[in-house]
């Protein structure tokens, strides 16, 4: 989406399996029932503050929904030769790359949440997410073969522990400085706004391939 | 720049030309002088506030310029060949990709800060923006031959703009919702979140790019 007339509202809610997804994660938000989740629904595109967060921590919750919403938008519908599609050999899948937003969101959690030290995983963690977070010749030989909604659950799993962990936090958490990171002086906000956009960034990419990838080559 | 170890502080610090221009928008955020600016620039991994800007505007000013610093690092150091490289016949070149952000955010300027209908441009934008807004066929056949800095130059005239009318504006200008855009009822927050996203969209295709550019292929 780059430009307002290629994202249209209308186009959105007739894609029920994306709405599911982003629906999914905004009934995580505290609310009273169907009403008032259909109110945050319709709010999508209004950012704030969100209830049962604090104000700048909603607001980045609000970026995350629409931002979650719109890298959805050019996977949907993709089976799974689109989804292992390598256009050359040093690419990446978009299945891997699915996985890998999943693995970063969850490195951050352990990073931010926990006070892990970045790149230093309890096993578990590392299996689990590890290739995908590192891509290249590994994430090429081991991931593929998984439809969609294997790719979706991931990140529908992750985001809402990230929503939980939020609540718990406050603006005095997110605006917090670590003084250590790779960059220089970051604070929390910098790093899960990166978390944020760093799914944009890898958006570019899908719709670069969605043009280009088996069942559009059919067409 | 997905992984923390792909973007050290250290490693930004002896990009002069990249710093150049982070810089050349940082400056035009309220300071005394070159002590204050230089808390920001040692401070653009912080997000939050900016002096200058009310605290909503300035914590989205601190991520357009974290953004717009991380976008320049991939396309540092490309010559005319790779700005002008096509993958194939589908595709866009880096450059006019440059221009396309520039033109994206100029006409996202006289939308919400002049109050333009979406499309309705007056001629000389459109003959300055239109073509790198559309890219396509057009895009290819007109947009090349020239250097790095022809489009750095527009990407920070049209930012310098972008930063000298937020601070004429509030809060409540940024929640402030349009009833009748494509997308639903959305506010200037997330226009402008767009904006900020799509660069970082962008930024995926010149990573994903840049190992292919003719100057990559020849080392």
């Amino acid at each position: 989406m780059h430009e307002p007339s290629n994202m249209k509202r209308k186009d959105f809610m007739k894609k029920s399996s994306l709405l599911t997804l982003a629906a999914g994660t905004l009934t995580l938000a505290p609310s009273g029932g169907m009403a008032s989740r259909a109110i945050q629904m319709n709010e999508i595109n209004v950012f704030g503050p969100r209830e049962g967060y604090t104000p700048h921590i909603g607001t980045l919750v609000s970026m995350m929904d629409w931002m979650r919403m719109i890298i959805l938008y050019p996977v949907q519908g993709m089976d799974v030769k689109d989804l292992d599609y390598l256009i050359d050999d040093g690419a990446n899948t978009i299945g891997a790359m699915l996985w890998h937003l999943a693995s970063t969101e969850r490195f951050y959690q352990l990073h931010t949440f926990e006070g892990m030290k970045w790149g230093e995983w309890p096993k578990a963690e590392e299996e689990a997410w590890g290739t995908a977070m590192t891509l290249g010749d590994e994430g090429r030989a081991k991931i593929k073969g998984h439809d969609l909604d294997f790719y979706l659950e991931k990140l529908k799993t992750v985001r809402a522990n990230t929503l939980e962990e939020f609540k718990k936090r406050d603006d005095d958490w997110l605006f917090a400085v670590d003084e250590d990171w790779f960059w220089g002086p970051t604070n929390n906000y910098c790093k899960w706004f990166h978390v944020c956009e760093h799914e944009s960034n890898h958006n570019g990419v899908f719709k670069f391939l969605r043009s280009r990838v088996p069942s559009a080559k059919n067409k």
